[in-house]
């Protein structure tokens, strides 16, 4: 979570899935203090998810473009967008609507398992402990019993 | 994205999926200050993604709950626990891998789209202005020109 701040960064983030790429644009679309936003860029930046692409010389601009590692990060944007649009979304419906050019509908995004295809929801689905976990972490009396169900 | 409040939230939220509804437990688990923990926590309860359950009076002590609203972001960790397996992890593999207990599979989450089941990526989905969008900004030029596509 460290990586990416505060939530400013997946709203930064989410304007690019948009199409935005220039500072003064990111600014004016998300109304955010352009330090606070040349900080989250650079961050951005640093941890591989926008690059810097020349657009100009003298003095050289830059436009803000994902990178493959910062396009992935749209399935996350878009399982938010989909928790947003069923618990805090007013009478009027959602803010944002999306279009799947690749079949044609109007949709929404769901979060399934890769294996079955079918929803993966809290009560049907239990968390272990990866090859991956710290092991400084991993023989703590809470954390085994966090894990142990 | 304010009402999260910073990155704290989605990892207590985290230690609720797994089973943790003390506030010791999650004091202990997170490695947070007690004050952080207290103000996030009361935060998630005014969210209503948690609730109050008192578990011993004398003082009354409570327990942290999931609420169904709650219980649904878990879509969410699950899409940003993808997204940090396939770009943040070492060699060792993935900290955490889940079970999905309805199919009977280890397995991963994939944000699909709701129409065709197949993957909602960046590149073949488009934003559109939606019937909630904020009427005060619906008519700025910069925000007709991110959607018209």
């Amino acid at each position: 979570m460290d990586l990416l701040g505060d939530w400013w960064t997946p709203l930064v983030l989410r304007e690019a899935f948009y199409g935005i790429r220039r500072f003064d644009e990111f600014q004016r679309g998300l109304g955010i203090a352009r330090n606070t936003l040349s900080d989250r860029l650079h961050r951005l930046v640093d941890e591989g998810l926008l690059e810097k692409q020349p657009y100009q010389t003298e003095p050289t601009r830059y436009d803000y473009v994902l990178t493959a590692k910062g396009r992935d990060f749209f399935s996350v944007i878009l399982a938010m967008t989909r928790w947003g649009d069923d618990w805090l979304a007013g009478e009027a419906g959602p803010p944002i609507t999306f279009h799947h050019t690749s079949c044609g509908h109007d949709t929404h995004a769901e979060v399934v398992c890769a294996h079955c295809r079918e929803p993966m929801r809290a009560e049907d689905t239990v968390a272990r402990m990866g090859p991956g976990y710290p092991a400084r972490l991993a023989e703590r009396p809470d954390v085994v019993r966090r894990f142990a169900r």
